[in-house]
């Protein structure tokens, strides 16, 4: 029922106790607060690390004085995006600007999604299997094509446990928010262009937000 | 830099530990997990009540076998809009289908949004003013017109502390989800279609999630 025809492509990992996380951060917790029985209604209390499931992570992530989440307008999270194949590269590699030939070119402001095939519903519950990540090179090219944004579906833009964290501080430093673990759905949208959302919620002075990131075709 | 010059207007509150809440659920707690001193980067924990906010109700809400939250696919929280104005209702009264005369007529499958003032920005942090809810005459008026879901700028459909919820189950029992505690930007979209997105968090069985609600227009 929306206008235009658009049909609506979810994104988004499931948000569970037993989900896949990065190693370290904490597991989420999604718990009962009252029942019907007890309480006349199912209420619910969520704790989650800002980085959980699907999410953003803005400047303030590795910049002391990067904008924080509830600083940065809406339309930082939304817009046109065009999605990258990347699945000849093998899980564990790096993505560099040569890995690109032949896609649709970027344009200015645009979002750049990268589909890795590293998020394969299979891996969930799994924590050692290797994701595909951005060379430092791809960095200075999103920033030279003046990219908004940029998603993925690996657990990280990063190598895992990079101690310098060198691409997403590269990409934060110049404003390009960061989409993470974007569900395996992305494989739908390669080659072509769409309306990307990935609105985090509105919180007070956060790094990052769990979304509930789609498209629509 | 979305398609189509569409703007988008968020019609989200601000999630802090000191905002205003419904009377009985939990303080958000939005805290640091690690700082770029000690930890090299800035992480966050969010703990929150499902109900949260600007938030969507789901049919688990109120009924021990309806959906939640992940069970629902994204088409039941994003749609064509109508949002009718209610300032002229005094607030702490209750909506029913004749204030709407004159209005624009909501068509099948659309998604009512009520702008009743109930949450100018001086509210935050009062837990005692009166807001505007809807009569029970109003959830019969939204399933005879096959309403997909309804909104309002109020902490509940429902009066406060309403023991059995009527509203709320009436519209839960026909699958028509809630958005509550929409922001006071609503007021920018009274009398007009729009296209609403109130996508939930994707959690694993829960009756409710914050959301970022926005609009195209």
């Amino acid at each position: 029922m929306l206008r235009n025809a658009h049909t609506i492509v979810d994104l988004s990992v499931l948000i569970s106790a037993d989900m896949l996380i990065y190693p370290g951060d904490p597991n989420p917790l999604i718990e009962p607060l009252s029942t019907i029985k007890e309480g006349g209604a199912n209420t619910t209390r969520i704790i989650l690390g800002a980085h959980t499931g699907t999410h953003v992570d803005v400047p303030y992530h590795l910049l002391a004085r990067g904008k924080t989440v509830d600083e940065l307008p809406l339309e930082t999270f939304c817009g046109s995006a065009v999605t990258y194949d990347l699945t000849h590269k093998v899980l564990g590699s790096r993505v560099s600007p040569d890995d690109l030939k032949k896609a649709i070119p970027l344009k200015n402001g645009e979002i750049a999604l990268f589909y890795t095939g590293s998020n394969v519903p299979a891996t969930s519950g799994s924590t050692s299997r290797p994701y595909t990540s951005l060379d430092i090179t791809m960095a200075d090219w999103l920033i030279e094509k003046h990219a908004k944004a940029v998603g993925i579906d690996s657990m990280s833009v990063d190598l895992l446990h990079s101690p310098k964290n060198e691409v997403h501080k590269k990409l934060l430093k110049n404003g390009i928010v960061i989409f993470e673990n974007l569900s395996d759905n992305l494989r739908l949208l390669t080659g072509q262009r769409v309306l990307f959302f990935g609105a985090p919620l509105r919180l007070k002075r956060a790094d990052a937000s769990p979304i509930r990131a789609f498209a629509l075709i």
